[in-house]
């Protein structure tokens, strides 16, 4: 995990009301301090009960279930947690592994959120080239506490224009695709560059929710969560870093990747540079 | 993980014709040497070609979603998986994180599998209590080669009788109730007693499913997916263990697992010895 850029952040969940901010679409936006900032909340987003933590999870076709599913399960349990799933439509969303995830919410409908959770996978690449989906996850950028992805849900945020010139990092075979968005790789598990987080690739999100779970309640409140799901993990073998694995297998996964992904890429930074 | 009993299987995932093989409705059964014992298959079910790795995943309302997805994440990328999710009928189940699964085929229709899996949660304690499951998980325990559990799922393998004299584990806090059903609770993180395996709560099932990963398709193969899936954990806090946990707090969640869940083990503790 990084730490040498200290989060300014007191305590991040709190109402904001992005009509009263100006900010640009496309960069997160660190919000005020609830204790000298709260005033006119009530008000102005009647809705919204200032002890709930509203968190949206994007999902699209062709995701890595596990990318959402395992944050999801750390993230629910978060004391106040109010948990959407967003897609563009209400239809069941077809993933990798052979199941579909029902969505809760719509892109049109969703309301702001608190903490943007953004999976990869497969879909992540047409997502990245999807108007609608770039458009609502800048919107959500424009008025969230937190915007994190998960594996190649990195090159999502990329697209929308987060990264750019931001620390950041993504699954491992894709790492290197993430300069074209003017992103910094960067080989830690989790990367925390100001409202902006970034995971490594598919499992790294639960390390990253438990982590975001004790910046949003507390450590006390994540180490109960981690007590709950049993994480103590035990992988019966030790080959799930690419930093320490076969250099040649490596290579050749970076390669495939670049030719299955590349060209998506390329031209979705061109949109961002427009 | 426990590796005190070696496992006699040589390869474990192969065709098998349970109408050829007699046994007890509420055992498992250790199935023949394919490499000895496959003449007739081809015959007797023409369907399943022998490479498939055929896996069926339990679904049922209020399932703790992780219990499945970590070991979907895992086990639909094992060479040859053929996974289905099963579940009463085909209308979405919904899960403890407030989103949806959808099914792929029902208990009616569902075919024999190689490896059941049926993960745990609140609803496991009524799925525990539903005829129609248990008759399910019964049915093929008789012809998978693995029956596992993740997490409280081990009530389900209990109230189907599988859990009789075996070594077993399940979440920390529901662990002394599996004396219920016969079995030994043992604090190792997966546990192998023969055919059926189950393994400690939530998160422990992505471990136990790379090592059945192992067991299924060879160690490279699960070291694969585990590269894949970048499964280096870094959780950023030790809190994932009840063994280390505070004696207070897993009492008392000991406790109150018990008064929310010991009548129903009870019934169908009695309902497994009538």
């Amino acid at each position: 995990m990084s730490t040498d850029q200290p989060n300014p952040r007191v305590r991040p969940v709190h109402p904001v009301d992005a009509d009263v901010v100006d900010v640009p679409a496309d960069v997160p936006t660190p919000v005020p301090d609830p204790d000298t900032d709260t005033a006119g909340d009530s008000a102005t987003e009647p809705d919204h009960d200032p002890a709930e933590v509203r968190i949206a999870f994007l999902l699209f076709p062709d995701l890595t279930q596990l990318d959402l599913t395992g944050p999801a399960q750390v993230l629910s349990r978060v004391p106040g947690a109010r948990v959407e799933y967003v897609a563009a439509t209400l239809d069941p969303v077809p993933t990798d592994c052979g199941f579909a995830l029902v969505p809760t919410t719509t892109i049109a409908d969703a309301g702001p959120a608190d903490v943007l959770v953004v999976p990869g996978g497969d879909g992540a690449f047409d997502a990245m080239l999807d108007p609608e989906v770039i458009g609502f996850v800048r919107r959500e950028a424009e008025r969230a506490t937190w915007v994190t992805s998960v594996c190649t849900g990195a090159f999502v945020l990329g697209a929308a224009g987060l990264l750019a010139g931001k620390r950041a990092t993504t699954h491992w075979a894709s790492k290197p695709m993430l300069e074209a968005f003017g992103a910094q790789p960067v080989d830690d598990r989790i990367v925390d560059d100001g409202a902006v987080v970034t995971a490594a690739g598919v499992s790294a999100g639960i390390d990253m929710a438990l982590w975001l779970a004790a910046e949003l309640a507390g450590q006390p409140a994540a180490e109960a969560i981690q007590l709950q799901i049993e994480y103590d993990p035990q992988p019966p073998f030790d080959a799930g870093s690419a930093v320490r694995a076969d250099a040649v297998v490596v290579a050749r996964a970076r390669a495939a990747a670049e030719a299955a992904r590349g060209d998506r890429v390329t031209r979705a930074a061109a949109a961002v540079l427009l």
